[in-house]
């Protein structure tokens, strides 16, 4: 499910993308410039995006309410539209570093934007980002694998079936992050606090509990090296509205590629419930 | 927008009432026992219902998605079916104490049960509920007077507009509880922990901050006497998408009865983020 020459993160290609605005990162992501997100704009609350005609919006929203760990709504749009007040001035159909173009639940195309592909019933979702705790574990003290290495975070499909909604199915999407034990108890503690953005892990340890064979093949993203005592941690991922439009099969979806998300202004402590 | 003859408090007809099982409850409530439901069941997650025709459903969810703090849902129904899973073996048409039946956004009838008011299209909402928090900020040691004093808890229409969300809009509708200084950090402490029954306060002290003039006159529920030096503390409440109704007038609608809940067999910790 991954591309063949897999994008460079945008860390890795820019230092300083810690340091970029969400309004830079949009404006850079609509001129052209692609990659994973993690670590870009410090501070600041990522999304995953996913479009559907308006028919199966009620659908999507009432699988987001029934499965909030993976699929916590930031907003929805009107039909049609593509601002959103969490991002002044945004365009979703062009914001993206990268998108996902689905027919009947096959891929059909990985564009840079989705101008050509937009339709006017479209409702889009924006759904919260694991990336989005990853500033509140890192100030506690987490090293963040994946950053470190450059690489986007390690995503796998899981044996656990989300609970169905109409017409919408599928299994829960996991992101993993090796996490040394003596930072068990921070990163469960500050991504508890998150609930907004799939909140406390859905796992930790042996990933046989989630039916997941081989940590070194993930399903999305980069593998990730860990560290001997490293312990793998499990969040619900927002990939998972993706795995249902695979599973599913609605006639017509756009989504973010897994790990290029949308840039929000809005900040991760917003989020925070204390 | 109260009955002329309030129904009196469970928990002062009975003083038992506060070990009843939820299954227990929802059996007396169909063979016609009545009234507010504060203090029924410890610790049991009580939730205010609103079923709407099933093309009204979409508006509704995304009202709730805007308006997180009001309308928190719990559960959302298949159109037409009367069970859920956060009450087993209950029949949401006859386990309330009390609903309202609404037509154009007007009170026809407030019967004990809706079986004859029943539809095929009807979506049920399930939307947590403040009783839910009383019960830890009662172990908090923080008094909550409205049950001391056998009464349904004061609630207020404010100047403060909902988000709106396709034919539905609205004031948020809140509860207030007099809280005394020495035990406000608790208050807001112990609901904070619990977003998914309206959590944090969304104001405190001066009414008028709401557009409220008199506590002493509730918009629904009963009036509740203060001790001299108690704050005035506000929380979001779940009669707003009954607000909703009043001001957007779908064809059809029911909900229950100010402060008569649906008891379900959920815990409040399951609610709890830490």
């Amino acid at each position: 499910m991954n591309r063949v020459t897999p994008d460079r993160p945008l860390s890795r290609i820019d230092g300083h993308a810690h340091a970029w605005t969400p309004r830079k990162a949009r404006a850079r992501f609509r001129w052209g410039v692609f990659g994973p997100t993690a670590g870009v704009a410090a501070g600041h609350t990522q999304a995953n995006l996913i479009s559907l005609p308006a028919d199966w919006a009620y659908d999507m929203l009432l699988f987001c309410q029934r499965n909030p760990k993976p699929c916590p709504v930031l907003d929805v749009t009107d039909a049609g539209s593509w601002t959103t007040p969490l991002a002044e001035g945004a365009d979703l159909r062009t914001d993206l570093p990268r998108y996902r173009v689905w027919e009947n639940g096959e891929l059909v195309a990985e564009p840079t934007d989705v101008v050509a592909y937009w339709r006017d019933d479209l409702v889009s979702f924006l759904i919260g980002c694991s990336f989005t705790f990853e500033w509140a574990l890192s100030e506690a003290g987490v090293p963040m694998r994946h950053i470190e290495q450059g690489r986007n975070v390690s995503m796998y499909v899981t044996s656990r079936a989300c609970r169905p909604a109409g017409r919408l199915h599928g299994p829960m999407v996991v992101s993993m992050r090796p996490v040394p034990p003596e930072h068990l108890a921070a990163a469960i503690r500050e991504s508890t606090m998150l609930p907004a953005v799939h909140g406390s892990p859905v796992h930790c340890g042996d990933p046989s509990g989630l039916g997941i064979d081989d940590l070194g093949r993930p399903d999305f993203g980069d593998p990730v090296d860990a560290e001997p005592d490293d312990i793998p941690v499990f969040w619900a991922c927002g990939v998972t509205p993706q795995a249902a439009v695979m599973a599913s099969r609605p006639p017509f979806a756009i989504t973010h590629a897994p790990g290029q998300m949308f840039l929000t202004d809005a900040r991760d402590e917003q989020y925070r419930v204390a």
